[in-house]
């Protein structure tokens, strides 16, 4: 086993502390990352809190992985020493049902395994990246650029892949209107692909105070939400709107803003059900689709177009110590827009 | 004014009964429809009821009309005396926006002028198909073969359309699975189309009675709702399901019988919202579309369709004294799938 130290949620009420562990040894496929930094994703909350379901604990979170390998299985082609890799939600699937053969892991009929929280093939709990080390296959960990400034990589493995597998699904691009609802995370990486595949992209948000940083990521608009005389005004206006609040709200205004066979997308996961009138959804032929994540083949794509185009997220790095203080902060939606861990400050 | 002689309500609350009424004189763009046969519809008890919204009466509802032109204005070009005529929900649209200029009247930006309960150009209430004639523009009335049995060629305006049309935009067909959520005027029409269009057919019912009645309009599948051993081994099976069902039911349930980047079609309109889990919509890239009607060129696309493969809804056809009688049994889902009215009964 190879020793490993991260911070660790001990129970779901605990603060991360920091605790020492083992993970595997590197297998003939597998590759050993030292990791350099973390993003710090609004789903590592819900999870140490058991939001959503009850967690595996101890919990060290962290899926916005990214790092330089330091060991290489004999088997293992994608990667040597010294390269940069990341890794993102999930660390394994079976490989070989339908979905796993059409590339989309993610979606795996016996269910991935999660890169935390989750049970590895070994039966053994999942680690995630508030750590300095991971041990995955190469075929769940992705080549990273080193043209790409790496502190930004990291919140690409999720919140990247999460926005532009939908926006690539649909064919956003050219002659589209794009909107953009909630300028955290995921937001602000939705509207830098909208942008790159060539869509006009209007920020949503509940705050004129976020229309100077909507424009300044790239948006070519902005529409307060509480202006109800500026939301009538863009009636059907839009083809697409990705949704990237994870707080409840109300589906049916949003509808109205899309025109005919419209897409309203939801990425972010409110806890409660969106409350869905059948008339909003029939005038107009509108849909609403989800999406999470990305398959292994399209979250490489993804990075391999953000080297091409320099993109990564914008990111505040932290301290890991610091790393309680800033889930506080996420909560309260005070980042721009991601917070990133350095765990060089392990 | 021509004088006319229909099935109408005086008030919400009141029964259908004959009343004599006027209707406009043949325009230059107008036909005459002597009308042979229309669907009752469900939507005609929801307007009359002033279900949805307050009506205009007294109300002559029917949407689903078929005639014989009897009279054309000097440039009318489509039709001649003694040719087969349809009319569907709409009669008239501004013509000029977007979504007339590109067929789409259904969704005229300006609102379309429904065939009944609303108001015309002129400023005058619209009459339906439960009566002895109708004049519409003929841009607004449907040619009709007469290699189709006109019995049941009233329900293809709106019950068809309703379902040809979203099938077509998803372009299910060839090695598509198609679920049919409820076997109604509108379900068993997409039973007939899924089939007509290459799709492997399955029935969702929560009664196991319907299976035979299921089979024997051409489905080649069918899943009793009620089993829930049924229902787990059939989880993820289907790419869309088409959901006619206008009473309240939990969309999740059926979310998880699609497939990754599954389609849940809904073309019936339950008054109260669905309750939607983001859960059941990320999981399987899954989505959720509305679609209403069709516009006049998919329409005439669709009515063509039918007449090349003989496709006319099963209908049970009644006297328009009975009518009312009709509606009592439509609401217990008691009918072979749509009742028509035989307008030689007025």
């Amino acid at each position: 086993m190879i020793p490993a130290k991260g911070y660790a949620a001990q129970n779901p009420e605990a603060a991360l502390a920091p605790w020492n562990y083992e993970i595997r040894e590197v297998g003939h496929h597998d590759v050993q990352i030292r990791i350099m930094y973390c993003g710090v994703c609004h789903t590592d909350l819900h999870q140490i809190r058991n939001d959503w379901f009850p967690g595996i604990f101890p919990m060290v979170p962290g899926h916005e992985i990214v790092g330089e390998v330091v060991k290489v299985g004999e088997h293992v082609k994608k990667f040597q020493p010294g390269d940069w890799a990341g890794v993102g939600t999930m660390v394994d699937s079976c490989g070989h049902c339908h979905e796993c053969g059409h590339g989309h892991e993610n979606q795996c009929t016996e269910g991935a395994v999660w890169t935390y929280n989750s049970l590895g093939k070994d039966g053994l709990p999942t680690y995630g990246g508030y750590a300095n080390v991971i041990v995955v296959n190469e075929h769940f960990a992705l080549r990273v650029s080193k043209s790409l400034d790496a502190r930004g990589v990291g919140p690409l493995l999720c919140a990247g892949i999460t926005t532009y597998s939908p926006l690539r699904r649909f064919r956003v691009g050219e002659g589209h209107k794009l909107a953009v609802l909630g300028l955290g995370g995921l937001g602000h990486m939705a509207v830098k692909f909208g942008r790159a595949f060539g869509a006009h992209v209007t920020v949503l948000s509940n705050s004129a105070a976020k229309r100077a940083a909507a424009l300044e990521l790239g948006a070519q608009d902005f529409i307060d939400m509480s202006d109800a005389g500026q939301v009538a005004s863009e009636k059907g206006s839009f083809d697409f709107i990705i949704d990237c609040v994870s707080a409840k709200h109300d589906l049916n205004l949003y509808l109205g803003l899309l025109g005919t066979n419209g897409v309203h997308i939801c990425v972010g996961i409110p806890s409660e059900p969106f409350e869905l009138s059948a008339f909003a959804l029939l005038s107009g032929n509108k849909s609403v689709a989800g999406s999470g994540s990305g398959g292994i083949q399209e979250t490489q794509e993804m990075l391999d177009f953000c080297a091409k185009h320099n993109i990564i997220a914008d990111v505040e790095l932290i301290d890991i110590k610091d790393v309680n203080a800033a889930f506080d902060r996420m909560v309260r939606g005070d980042v721009r827009y991601r917070f990133v861990i350095d765990l060089n400050t392990l």
